[in-house]
């Protein structure tokens, strides 16, 4: 594969309005953007912190996946996302290297990027999410 | 206080010998060098990632924060360090925002880098380090 830099990190939080005074009044950034993405069942927040970026991500509902994130581990880093080109072919040579693919072909993410999330299972713990900018 | 970039992750691991080829040959990175520190009971293996470095953790002891943080947590993302200038400034700023610090004092780390941590209760269950290049 080839990947370039961390594009953002996901931060499961419990409440953006706790959370996001943490990032703008200590670490001193700047929230750029809320959005809610109703079918991830998630309110999320953008910051900027050099190359990449931080998004927030908060529940709005008991099943989403990052209420049950939190509920067993706790708040913080729930995934890290990598900055890719050609998406499609990157799927195809993680796959070929026996990673488990989350989601098989992309599909479209927050601020118009194609996505695909890896298996934590083969990707040594850390729930990974690959991104192209098709836009770019 | 204010912070650049994200100058590294520290992921915990079980073995190097285990999670260095999936960094090397499915995500295609080259590890630059690997490193015991005796004093945090960890072996380190370091990889750049864009402007962020990747540090691999693997616990050389069972009493190692790292084993600990492993048997309870599992592998994965253990800390998030943040680069800046004038860390003591850092410090004092994130003591006067409230923020509990585990090094009152910056110290040496990997790399030559003066580092230290903030507790993750109170930034955001993110354990959180500063580091310093003052070698620039």
């Amino acid at each position: 594969m080839k990947v370039s830099h961390i594009e953002h990190l996901g931060i499961a939080v419990k409440s953006l309005d706790e959370a996001i005074p943490y990032w703008e009044n200590v670490l001193g950034l700047k929230c750029y953007a809320i959005e809610e993405v109703a079918e991830q069942k998630v309110k999320t927040a953008f910051f900027k912190l050099g190359q990449t970026k931080i998004e927030l991500l908060e529940p709005t509902s008991e099943d989403s996946t990052i209420a049950k994130f939190i509920e067993t581990r706790g708040i913080g880093v729930h995934h890290v996302a990598l900055a890719c080109e050609n998406i499609e072919e990157q799927l195809a040579d993680a796959e070929a290297h026996g990673v488990r693919l989350i989601d098989k072909t992309p599909r479209n993410g927050a601020e118009g990027l194609s996505i695909a999330f890896l298996h934590p299972k083969s990707t040594q713990g850390i729930l990974t999410e690959l991104c192209e900018d098709k836009n770019k």
